[in-house]
């Protein structure tokens, strides 16, 4: 049975041309790129050429580039290092209620630490308010983190928007691109965040190589010290193979995006148009057009997220339900709840995440296999029965949840 | 011109069997660890056999070992998760002044934070007395940190004796076994530690993979939160292809140890006897005996270590000079400066570290390639001149420095 992946969101395959241009720094070249002989030189040179593509692919500067082991790292060092450093200023953040949970526990931790966190709510859709942030800022506010897209619904942020208010008051803005970076086009300049973070295992480069766009100027602390690398604010032999596959991935990104988009977007639609014509009382969740263009995700009632991974996975498909990088902790998703959507309807999250192996063929074969799954699960839901019967239940939705 | 590899305490290259072992993981099985569906099974099945191999190398629990990104990750991990899991004990934090950077630099960073660091001096030979540490102890001591070996001048310190110390006082003891672990045998129940940090790519591991075993019951904040990973212990998503190499390095390492070390120790000790009588006023550092099997470290007299290495890589052999993992940093290193050795001497270091495919040819070229490299160096030396005209030196130094 051919399988059918659609959880792209919690990793890629490996493009061959990116295993291609590591395959060098796991053999030849395996010296440590801070060795002065000959031995160290291409790897250092590799790190560089690497970091230049990452930052092509976001319009910054190659300085401004920090490489780190994964988005959570990235996300980490942003939120723990900028908060460090700019103490001596002030001690309230501000974030969303749908962050990833690499901003939503280091912010947890820090107000457990003395400082004072503020999460701004998100609409029906997901998305925050511009306006919300500017509300929220004191005369102590250090640093606003608000992650570009959320990997969970989908829904793209108003950015740009919020950016610009955190310049207007001179305060950090951060944003977790893990979601956007090298899916959409992504440029920093243009957004005006002072920090950014990107993962490449999230568009095809290899797992153990992210990183961290830090605008000059933007005063950050080490998360892990401990020698020179990185302009000495990441400590840590470099993982070389990895880092050059990042940037392969970044080239390959820039050249690939309008085409992968393309063909992602009419996949996305057809699972968003089709999958309501196919099964009752599955309701869109986030955006429905500000949204990633392989995102298409969902809560369909009466059932779990878990029972239906399992049995999408007995015939082959993979998918995904709640966080993306925390699927196994399956607790209702505090994204989910921030839309408004009831603790029973959260259950049934399911979410499909498109990458560029994916054809109009495995959309038709989803479009098969899963309406006789949701069927089956519906089967032995006691709620159900009683929807069935016409009566009333406690929580009833409509399709989009009020709020 | 074959190349002579004689760093390998900066890094290794990648044992031919621990990349086949990669490579699944790097081509069909992709997922995600933590996804709930076919495409994860592999990669976390795959992630706690590695999990099983690096806690048998090192006679840990399964579940004591967590993995992070590097060596200085792991340390971070300790330093500061122990820190502050036992911030409301107290705050005085027992060192040493020869540890690593990412040891020292986070103690250095705590310090600035309201913790007290104490900084135990080592002897000639680097080697820290146990009873230094238990006279520093105070009602207010929560961590203990002295590492294994130092990668600089090779010696072990006596850990077993100071792991007795700090049980004794309920203390926990994190040691830096970056430069022991797969290199010579170290188990942790007979060390007793509370945790211990290992680097894969120091014994033909890969790059990017690395772990702290972290005894049971003792307590640890995360430093990059965001996940379930490492049992919420260390978020964001797992380096799987490095993992399994990671694992499959520690097999072979038990496997080959004997051969290793037995090995390595005749080429060392070659260098150690012969290196002397080829160069006059060049001074072995570190411990004659307690020290790795393939470590050979010396300060030359009138010549400058960055020099020396350039040279000899012309001559295609590659060493390191100062600390391995930050040779670029060629200030006097701080190690060298804690033996007692002044500061004109020790830019003369030069640290050869040996590994499974040098070879007695690789040390007969050494001999004959260096002599010629200090020779030419010490005749544009000014201080050298005054030493053959038979002037007084100010700083004059004996082999081993008075202390």
């Amino acid at each position: 049975m051919p399988k059918i992946y659609l959880d792209h969101s919690a990793t890629t395959p490996l493009h061959p041309e990116v295993k291609k241009a590591m395959e060098p720094y796991l053999t030849e070249f395996f010296g440590n790129p801070q060795s002065l002989h000959s031995f160290g030189e291409p790897a250092k040179k590799a790190i560089e050429e690497a970091r230049h593509k990452v930052a092509q692919l976001i319009g910054a500067k190659t300085e401004e580039i920090y490489f780190t082991a994964s988005g959570a790292e990235s996300n980490n060092f942003a939120i723990k290092g900028i908060a460090w450093a700019y103490q001596e200023k002030g001690n309230h953040i501000i974030t969303s209620a749908i962050e990833h949970f690499s901003i939503l526990y280091p912010t947890k931790t820090l107000s457990k630490w003395g400082y004072e966190v503020t999460q701004i709510p998100v609409d029906k859709f997901g998305v925050v308010n511009p306006d919300d942030v500017r509300k929220a800022i004191k005369k102590t506010t250090i640093l606003i983190s608000i992650m570009h897209a959320n990997n969970e619904i989908g829904t793209i942020e108003p950015i740009k928007e919020i950016a610009q208010i955190a310049l207007d008051y001179g305060i950090p803005f951060h944003s977790d691109g893990v979601a956007t970076v090298g899916q959409v086009p992504v440029k920093v300049s243009d957004l005006g965040v002072s920090s950014l973070s990107l993962a490449g295992h999230t568009f095809y480069g290899p797992k153990g190589a992210a990183a961290l766009y830090l605008k000059k100027g933007t005063r950050i602390m080490p998360l892990i010290e401990g020698g020179i690398q990185e302009g000495g604010r990441r400590g840590g032999t470099e993982n070389v193979a990895a880092i050059v596959g990042l940037g392969k991935a970044c080239e390959l990104a820039e050249q690939e995006m309008e085409k992968r988009i393309q063909q992602q977007k009419h996949l996305r639609n057809r699972i968003i148009q089709e999958l309501p014509t196919k099964i009752d009382r599955v309701y869109l969740t986030g955006h429905p057009e500000k949204r990633l263009p392989g995102h298409a995700s969902f809560c369909i009632e009466f059932i779990e997220g878990e029972a239906m991974l399992l049995l999408l996975d007995d015939e082959g498909i993979a998918a995904a339900s709640g966080s993306a990088c925390t699927s196994k902790a399956l607790k209702a998703s505090h994204v989910l709840l921030a839309l408004g959507i009831d603790h029973a309807l959260a259950q049934g999250s399911i979410v499909f995440t498109l990458g560029e192996d994916n054809s109009d063929s495995d959309i038709d074969t989803l479009l098969v296999k899963l309406p006789p799954i949701v069927d089956r699960l519906r089967q032995m839901s006691p709620l159900y029965a009683k929807f069935k019967k016409g009566e009333k239940l406690e929580g009833d939705k409509e399709c989009i949840p009020k709020k």
